[in-house]
């Protein structure tokens, strides 16, 4: 299996985004990404982990584990200063990208670009969206998963899959509707197993989850128990 | 000497920006940056280099070569997706970063936030500014250089110490008179040994420059052509 | 029927965006409105006119010609400085926004949030798109129009209905598989009766030009052929 | 006196930013602008109004209070859709212009560009600062008045004359190191008339506020006792 292939992407999927947390950067980041290496190891479930983009070549050098970019320029190749092409996430070991996260909104004709140049470069597309009708727009333009996350639950600790289910399933039918290849995982305040298999139960192909794991205390263990319950 | 530290960097300073090239980004730039290193070894010469943001972790790890990042964003470490901290650029290995680069403008408020997170991170910063005005401007933020790069010379090889020399003059006058402890360099066009001679002539510290060499044949070449008129 | 009434809409429909250009500013946008005014009369043909914000007020106050604003925020009327509200847009008398257009381009959840804005301040959206895949987004988010214009024409006096007719049929078909209320036009180099006539024959409801008309050396003689030639 | 003239400034100066207020914008607007322009009339104060863009044309029409757009782009009258150019300001009979409020930021380039740009049309600026450093870039920019207003007083009540006035003083003797032709107003949390005395003492030339007046049940009340505290 290829270093940095989609292959090794299946679902359920658990994306971990270690954000700007110091506990997710540099060698803090390197443990965290050994702890999820070991979950993915011991269960079988997909876990992809999303490092500050500093990090994305040094940790995919080392570990097997799919790593995502955090976000991607919609450039390509060239006399670009601080942006973030396709080629470089690709060439650094990374198997695909978040997009439009809502801390890091896109605008649209730069998202169809992204979709468009990731598919190129063979990099799997996570498709942020904050309601339904974004949803039905980001279905449209073909991205592997769509990550419904409001934005007002993400930090939170309170589970969308309990405060919103209505996001979750208008967003999954939202989505069938204008393109049923693509796949819909969830966000916002997604921190125990249960929730995770709350989001499963009403459709989603697994979770995009953050601070519930990186500023846990045993992040892996908190990781270990959501593993478990994704299972099917 | 610690990683990553600024006491590797003095002048006459070369920065070799890699852009979003192909040629500076992965494997590509690996090779690059190795033959800088090999420039900055045999010739004495302060060389710089800025890779994509991807690389940057990986790169530390091997070289010894003073490294930049292109960018980074004016936040905290925290809940933030796709944004480049201080910490993580630290972390991560790098000596600095370029803020405000005509290809990536910074708000003023987020220069003078970087400028100041930098310093706590005891990170250098290269400040791109367009002309004499911006210059003063930049120089009352205080960062440790100055790059002045006529936007519309850069990647024309028209060098900018030959095409506008009054606005490198003028901006280490400006600069001067608001904060005489902040160096300038110039870049935009410099692609040859005679160019940097030029610069250094009118009374910068160094260059910044890109295409120059990350787009030639033989850049190794074309570096040590440089650092030996760099030499005073 | 009331000031910037949405009823004074009908198709086909002519809009001309005055950008801001010298000729569509300040006194010359007013005679260029009157002139505009003046073709709707006499055509019964729809004329919308897109002045500069400043100007919007002013114009609305002694014209009966539906008119756009060229861009709207997607903030609810509150502590924003510098931002174009849904309120402001229409108690300044207008009776639609451009939304997205290439100049201004808007991120994906701004967009959804201004469609959902205008609706309820009762505002009209014409909302740009520059491919099909983004046509298809844009109609997932239920703008009225949806205007298709491919960047590369703009301003250049190829007219897209000929360069590209494929990028306008494809948008059709795009939108009405998700979305069959939502009109089409389209734009880029539009500048003759012939031009509008062509976009009609592809099945638009009408078009969206700027410089052939506002840098036209008689703008009510190029607008008044143009009405004509979209006449069923 | 020409509409729209910078003559009819002097110091010390009250600017009431309408925002995005709905007690500012369209009728209430007009309202509240009349206001302003009684107790203009009234005291011989010079008091400035910002209103939302698009009323500036409509409001400049019918009254002679000077009046400041809330935020200009660096574009020059072209091919931009959605843009606020200095020439629309002008052209609408505003005298001059907000620039970089903290809820609009600017990037350093397009700050000094609108500066200039402003000068070129006789429109006044009036640059907004966050802290003493960023006061001096704004000095060596040259502006007509820098504006500091700490962020997170915005809309507190809590003046920054009485919170923060290290910051005032503070950001005076930055300005006048650089550029002593500059002056210096406050804003953030004024309401009363002791917080406009406190200011002038501190060595400003006036006041930069907003809900305090706009938000206020007798806006015109308000302001007056402002006004009353503010002359010499």
């Amino acid at each position: 299996m290829a270093r940095g292939s989609k292959s090794m992407v299946s679902t359920p999927i658990i994306i971990v985004n270690f954000k700007a947390y110091l506990e997710g950067t540099g060698e803090s980041g390197l443990r965290l990404a050994k702890a999820a290496e070991r979950v993915w190891m011991e269960t079988g479930v997909t876990i992809g982990i999303a490092p500050p983009s500093t990090d994305i070549g040094l940790l995919a050098s080392s570990l097997k584990i799919p790593i995502f970019a955090q976000h991607m320029d919609a450039v390509v190749p060239g006399s670009y200063t601080g942006h973030v092409t396709a080629e470089a996430i690709k060439g650094a070991g990374a198997v695909g990208t978040l997009l439009n996260h809502s801390e890091k909104r896109l605008r649209m004709a730069d998202i169809q670009a992204c979709v468009e140049r990731a598919r190129q470069a063979d990099l799997m597309t996570v498709l942020c969206s904050n309601n339904p009708p974004v949803s039905s727009a980001c279905a449209a333009l073909g991205p592997d998963f769509i990550a419904i996350e409001p934005p007002e639950l993400i930090g939170t600790g309170i589970p969308v899959s309990k405060a919103q289910p209505e996001v979750i399933t208008g967003s999954i039918e939202s989505v069938r509707r204008v393109n049923p290849a693509v796949q819909v995982i969830c966000g916002a305040g997604i921190s125990k197993g249960e929730d995770i298999k709350a989001a499963i139960r009403l459709g989603t192909a697994g979770v995009l989850l953050a601070s519930g794991v990186v500023k846990a205390k045993d992040p892996e263990a908190v990781l270990l128990e959501m593993a478990m319950n994704a299972k099917p």
